[in-house]
Order: C-alpha cells, then sequence, then structure tokens
C-alpha cells in the first residue's frame, strides 16, 4: 500500500507509492552524455570571454584583465536574460484585470570553471568554495538593489534538467515579484512560527537529528538530509543548523564548510545514481523580509530521475516511487573520499 | 524587453520572453515518435484484456462480456495504482512532526479507444464525445467515494510528457487530501469573489472574449483561449461559458460540444506543431466543495515543449518564450476539418 506524506514545511503532499517502487539502485542507468568539449565554441571557456557580455565579478590571477583568461570563477550578465535591469518597476492593468509590469531585474550566470568538463561533484574542494563564495557576493549585491524581491541562485546540471550549455554554470535571478510559490511557503513557515514559536525548519533539523533514518551527512553547522516527503527519489535537503534566514549572510568560514558538505553530497550522488541530471536551488528569504525568524535557508538538490505529469502538474502532489529512508541510506552507503 | 504577467486567477507570475522569443512555427520540429504498434504485448488492446485489472466501466456492443473485446471505450483500475481504495482515512503524525495517512484513493485507468495507433486529435468525434461521457460518469462515480477530496481526470500524451504506455488512454485519480495548490487556487478564487461578487474565471471568459486576440476557438458554450499569463508556449485553456464548478456536472448534449471542441483543439496543435507531447487536465472543485460560485470547471492542455528548470521548480514562475496573442494567432490559423 503506498503512502501519503505532508512536508510539515510546505504543506504539500508527496505520495509514496511503494507497490511500483524502485530499488535506489535502479537508477544508475541514467546517465548523461558525457561532455563533447568543444571548447572552440563554447562562450564560457577561456579564451571565449568576448562571445559574453563583459563579467560583472570574478576571481582572477592579479595581473590579468577583466574579460580576458586568468580566472577561475566569473560572472556575467546572462546574454539571453530572462529579466534585465531596465523597465519600470510599476505594474499596471490591462482592461483593469490583466496585471503586467516590465521584466525589470537581474539575471547573471556564474561560469563555475575554466575547465570544461568538470562539474561541482568533480571539482577540488577549494573550487567549490569560491563557487560559493561567488554566489555570497551576487547574492548580496542582487539583494540590495531596491527592485529586487527575490534572489535565487540555482545550477541545472544536464539537459533533462533544463540546461542547453555542457560548460559548468549556474544562474543568479533576481525578480521584481515574491513569486507566489514562495509566498506560500513563507506563509506556512510564519503560521508553524506562529502556533509553536520556533522555525519549522529548524524544528524539521531537530527532529531529522533525532530519527537519523533520513540523514545522508552530517557537518558542525549543517545537515544533508532526504526530505520525509520527498517529491522525487533522492529529493536532497541541506539545511544550516543554526537559525538563519539568508544564505548571503553565510560567513566565508561557514561558506567553505557548506562548499565541502555540498561536493561531498554531490560526489555521492554523481558515484551512487551515475551522474544523474539535477537541478539544486539555494533558497532564502524574500529580500524585503531579511534576518526573520521563522524562515530558513537551505539548499535543495532535485534529481530529474523522474517526470513530472499531468498528476503532478495538476495537483502539485509528486508520486515518488523509492522510499526516502531507503535513498538516504543508499546515499549514506556510497563511498566518496 | 520581457514581461512579467499575472494569471488573474491563480496570482501566478511568468516571464514572457521576448528577447529569447521564438516565432510558433519553430516548435513543428518536436515529435513524437510513431507509435510502434506492439499490439501483441499491449496490456491495453482488444484481446489482452486479461493483462488488466478487471473493467469497472466500459461502453461496448451489447452481446459481448466484460473483459472481452467488443469495448470501445474502457476503465479499469491502474494496475501500478498511486492510490487504492483500502486503508485508514485517519491521519497520523511521526513524533508528533510528521504528518502522514495510507495511500486510501482511486485511480483508474480510461483507455480512450481499441486502436493502438490514435490519439484524440485522430480520434472520430463520436470517440471523443464517448470518452468525454465516460470522464463524466467516472467523475460522478469517484467523487461519490465519502474518501474523496478532489478527483483530477489528466491524459499523459507522449513520453515527454510523462507516458511509459503509447496505447491512448487517460487516468482519474481521487485523493484523499486537498492538494496545497488546489487549496491555494480555490482561496485566490475566492477572494476575487469576495472583492468583486463574480467568479474571476467567469470574468476571464468575458475579458477575453472582449479583447479576442488570445482567442483560438469558440462555440456555443466553450471557449479556448491562450491565458494572459500562460505558462509555457501554446498552453490553452479551456472553459465553459456558463458559471459552473464541476465538471461532472455536464449534461450529455454539452459533453458532445466540448468533446468537439476539445478534438479541434488538440488536432491544430497536432498538425500546427507537429504532434507535440502534452498534459491534459480537467480541473474540477474540491468533492466538499461542490456547486459553489466562486470556482469554474476548466481544462488545461500544457505543450511539453519547453522543460522546466531550477528557476521553476524553485519559483513557480514560468519562463516563457512564446507571446500568448502570437501563439493564439498561430493556432487560429492552423486549418483542420
Amino acid at each position: 500500500m503506498s503512502q501519503l506524506r505532508q512536508n510539515p514545511a510546505t504543506k504539500e503532499w508527496v505520495i509514496i507509492a511503494t507497490d511500483r517502487s524502485k530499488r535506489p539502485g535502479d537508477f544508475c542507468d541514467t546517465v548523461c552524455p558525457p561532455p563533447t568539449n568543444d571548447v572552440e565554441h563554447c562562450p564560457f571557456c577561456p579564451g571565449n570571454e568576448k562571445k559574453t557580455p563583459p563579467e560583472v565579478f570574478s576571481y582572477r590571477t592579479y595581473e590579468t584583465k577583466a574579460d580576458s583568461p586568468g580566472w577561475w570563477v566569473r560572472v556575467i550578465p546572462n546574454k539571453f536574460a530572462a529579466l534585465e535591469p531596465k523597465g519600470k518597476i510599476e505594474r499596471s492593468k490591462i482592461d483593469h484585470f490583466f496585471l503586467h509590469m516590465d521584466g525589470l531585474g537581474r539575471h547573471e550566470v556564474l561560469i563555475e570553471s575554466p575547465e570544461h568538463d568538470k562539474c561541482l561533484a568533480t571539482m577540488s574542494e577549494k573550487q567549490v568554495e569560491d563557487i560559493f563564495l561567488a554566489y555570497r557576493e551576487r547574492s548580496i549585491a542582487l539583494s540590495k538593489d531596491k527592485n529586487s524581491e527575490l534572489v535565487i541562485i540555482f545550477e541545472n546540471h544536464g539537459k533533462n534538467a533544463g540546461t542547453s550549455l555542457e560548460h559548468p554554470h549556474s544562474q543568479i535571478i533576481a525578480t521584481p515579484v515574491t513569486p507566489m510559490r514562495v509566498r506560500h511557503l513563507v506563509e506556512e513557515a510564519m503560521r508553524y512560527f506562529d502556533d509553536h514559536g520556533t522555525c519549522v525548519y529548524c524544528a524539521m533539523a531537530e527532529k531529522e537529528l533525532a530519527l537519523k533514518e533520513r540523514i545522508v551527512l552530517e557537518s558542525d553547522n549543517f545537515l544533508v538530509f532526504q526530505p520525509f516527503a520527498s517529491r522525487s527519489p533522492f529529493e536532497t535537503w541541506i539545511l544550516p543548523k543554526k537559525h538563519e534566514s539568508n544564505f548571503d549572510n553565510i560567513s566565508p568560514e561557514l561558506a567553505k564548510e557548506l562548499a565541502f558538505i555540498v561536493r561531498k553530497t554531490l560526489l555521492k550522488i554523481y558515484k551512487g545514481l551515475n551522474n544523474p541530471d539535477y537541478n539544486l536551488m539555494v533558497f532564502s528569504s524574500p529580500c524585503h523580509e531579511r534576518d526573520v525568524e521563522y524562515y530558513h535557508w537551505r539548499i535543495q538538490i532535485l534529481p530529474r530521475i523522474s517526470s513530472m505529469a499531468g498528476f503532478e502538474l495538476g495537483t502539485g502532489i509528486y508520486i515518488n516511487t523509492v522510499i526516502p529512508e531507503e535513498a538516504a541510506k543508499f546515499l549514506r552507503d556510497v563511498e566518496v573520499e
């Protein structure tokens, strides 16, 4: 018999469909095609800096100039930006009904490495650390734009996860509206705080630490686990143990610890599931609701192993064929250096 | 410059990203592989009725027996059901925190035709009419189950839309919980009703009829249009013009008109976009909120032309590269018999 589970933080239900359950190892054949290494035409490879808009941030050797080789992390505005820093913030209505506004915002690309064929799981720890430091810098910068309502950082790894360019990169988007989905998440967290006087994500971390069965990894300050109501096989959350609503308040020291544990988590997924496509997302509190006691920043990794069909799209209820406790055990047992 | 648009009914934002806009015709190369016609092993083909659970409903010639050939629409419980009519309705909590319950509910498959290689767009009008009459019968039956909170009917067409079996079929699921997404939709509709004294979907239909630019098709009782804030290229909504909250209240005469207009819409999509994968969903009011003045049943068709990536998954804001007014014009101009 299957089971319905509710995520205590989001209040979203999932169906854990054990009757069609797969063993965690059954997913090992979901392989990304190997990168083609077409470095000549890749706009993100060193030497091709002129193919992108001018960089807004980089870590590079001190004698090199912007938009030339010598960088190891490089941030540029997205050439095909969904949102751009132009236009008006005012909203208007067509026929007193259809609300719209200019596509005002920020959309940046963070090139994670000069090496075309690396990914977060296979880069050095130092490289991943600098990526997270760059996330922090750009998140701080974009949050300060008075038009920003939400800053989200995400990485699409592999074609099924929606990426079109192989070269490892993340994206950072600042939206001029609070997305309804985020508003609902914040409202649920606020309601929990009103009822219990604590942050629901803090409560979740505490419960998971006590129960142990869904934990994948742990460090002094971070917890990696499969949520009780995982929406898809191997959905993975990374939470700071100490309450904090905004990722970009992280100290450089903690960013280093975070980079280490994210890399190790991704390496377990890479090895255990044979490099599946995935989306990684960094969620923070909305820009005008910073430093709140009821919301908690977190990283979510969603391997794109199962697909969303009419039921998921229509109801928001996902059907997950792997029991989260088994997924956690599977990932715990994957040995990485 | 791109534009942000909000759906007045759902309050969800989308980004219409005109800078990376594609012309509607650019999508014509998204082709489903042709069906392989492996009728010998297909559990949904006539003659293989014993490969499925016993039928719960069928339209068949009068002298034939259940679970034998002679049917033209056949409904069976899903062999790999996400939810089943067994277990307890009571919810319980693990450690006073993690809410769960048995996977109690109904999950049926509606085999749309004895012919393996047809789809809704290419079937006869009479066949599609009988499919919609069967939707109605099963929706009425499942809604009456006291444990049902929501009944959703959906069709996944093509592999990218999440189907694993080629033989044309739909699914009907009754859930024992109201999904959060549906609760939010109902609450938004209720709020609009409180503010304006009318159903927001009725208001939307009225506005679309007045503006005309997003209308694809129209009949006496139904309106087919591209929503102002379409989430993906060619997202299509079909609304009854007269207020009604539950699909299964439809009369047999109106079901016939609906089948005709749905088939024609799908044929335009099939011809104009070269048979793309899609999800079709029939949304009704929750089972314990029937016949309400603030919610409106509707059909949504979501071609799976673009993919959801980290931004969409994280924020719920979709990036749509086709302007809905252009998509509507494109589909209006596709000639079908």
